[in-house]
């Protein structure tokens, strides 16, 4: 197994979506670890990105403020970097059937503008790219590993494979070293709260916070949940770890728990609120996936990563953050 | 099982990539049943389209030259129409890694427009997408059947899978009653010969019938080959047979042949030629996928189709047409 903590030390790294949620606690963490920090993030108002998420750091990296699809802009900025972590991506399903060309262009083909300029002007960089779980559409059996069939069932799901593929593809092709990581509900401090577009456990949390009943769509459904740090982790012992080159990895969570559960649970750590449970809105439903949870087996015998932080504590540590800094995300 | 002589009659059908090779015939025998059929073509100069493709039936169908990345166009012809069949796309491997933004905007993104202009403003049209072999790789098993893992190796692979779920994901949320057609080589008249963009048969049987040698690469590799007339079949059984909605199929040949036993039977029924067997060029051999031929179990369950002709018809119908007709495709 690689060391962490020492592989980053004076490395230039650029973050794609790092002023996102998991994109700027990665930042945190390679600050720290003595990495000379590039975030890169188009602050579009409706994605995960705040410059809040940076505060207390901002002077120890640089912050770019350009978009995936400009061309020209990754073609200059992607140059020497010996690490992209590429999370940049338009993540809310029900915007991905509202306007499927804008997911289109974020997900997919600014990951070709990526993927070329790496080719190009970068082809030493070693590179970690954020997909998602839902490329695996609706579970077949469960838990769900990365042999499990490919069938997307909005189209996110379907522009976030594209993005992979292609990946996968410079890897195979042109040798640009590349990790993917299947991600699923990621969840913890600096997510966005303002609506449902990144996580569901956001519009919980800024109801809740704000001393009101939120709403559990179905409730029965089980999911799992990675906290912050933990996926955080998973990208650096992916980047630094040889052997994860051209892999696929799921990320998961310590434990299954369906959605009511994971309510009372955010009550419990909060001690105070209430929800009440509704139908699922027919537009919704159509591109539910039903039950999920990851075998993050592949990942764990790999490069040795495995969630470590309990559910409840994921949750009672993001809810501290929102009390203490809800006002910033809303 | 469907009966293909009366569906089509006086129906309004819109072929896209309709003065291609596969697209032309379909034309052609849609006029033969009595359909009133319009042909999308943008008759770029490296793509498949000829108007000498319509020789003969062009007072029988109506010809719009235009091309499917323009979003405005698409919605307006898709308009009207009871029969949309989907063949427009960039074919080359090769192609599509040179360029790879050509390909995503032709095999994905325009699959979109169509689409939308679909779901908008004739969400009852029957559409049939041809889509490639090319999905699946390189071949964990043979013959390779539906449920066979996807992992494309080339651009064109990755984004022909791209417009094939959106064509899926339009079925199952948006209720556009949809077939996907997986092609594998399809020969056969009026298939492009100048170079090997379509398919590597069209340059061996230019070179044949120019009195040269043909070149074949490797020569081991097992292929199978879809006379046109039955792959042709194969959309129209597709399109009439409502348990072909929101299906995919994969095509077949009636048996695998090497190369090289292909390229003595092109000789064979040629009468004379020599070909030379070369090495694979490097960038050439990265995206190869060695032995492919395919299982066409489902279809023929579901819907009734195999392949009809023989491979040594198949080419020898090919080889007369180009006898006769080359000079149109040179």
């Amino acid at each position: 197994m690689v060391n962490v903590e020492s592989a980053f030390l004076n490395k230039k790294v650029l973050i794609t979506g790092g002023l996102g949620f998991i994109g700027s606690t990665l930042a945190r963490r390679l600050v720290d670890l003595g990495a000379r920090v590039t975030v890169l993030d188009s602050l579009i108002p409706e994605y995960g990105g705040n410059l809040f998420n940076v505060d207390g750091i901002q002077d120890r990296l640089r912050i770019n403020i350009s978009d995936v699809r400009d061309e020209h802009s990754m073609k200059y900025l992607v140059r020497g970097h010996e690490y992209l972590f590429n999370l940049a991506g338009q993540t809310s399903h029900m915007d991905s059937m509202a306007d499927p060309f804008s997911d289109l262009e974020i997900n997919a083909k600014a990951q070709l503008y990526i993927l070329e300029a790496c080719r190009n002007s970068n082809p030493g960089v070693r590179t970690v790219f954020a997909s998602t779980r839902q490329v695996y559409g609706r579970p077949q059996y469960l838990p769900v590993d990365e042999r499990h069939p490919l069938r997307p069932v909005d189209i996110n799901g379907v522009n976030k494979l594209t993005g992979e593929w292609y990946h996968l593809l410079y890897h195979d092709v042109h040798g640009i070293r590349t990790t993917v990581l299947r991600l699923t509900n990621t969840i913890g401090p600096r997510m966005r709260i303002r609506d449902a577009r990144q996580t569901f456990v956001g519009v919980w949390i800024k109801m809740l916070v704000s001393g009101l009943p939120f709403e559990v769509w179905g409730g029965s459904q089980v999911r799992d949940f990675t906290y912050v740090d933990d996926a955080v982790e998973a990208f650096l012992l992916a980047a630094a770890d040889k052997d994860a080159e051209g892999m696929v990895y799921n990320l998961g969570g310590d434990q299954p728990v369906s959605l009511q559960e994971t309510a009372r649970l955010l009550i419990d750590v909060h001690g105070s609120g209430t929800f009440v449970t509704k139908e699922y809105p027919a537009d919704r439903r159509k591109i539910d996936i039903g039950d999920y949870y990851a075998d993050y087996g592949k990942i764990h015998t790999a490069i040795g990563w495995s969630p470590k932080t309990p559910l409840r504590e994921a949750l009672r540590k993001t809810v501290d953050f929102y009390k203490a800094n809800g006002a910033r995300y809303l």
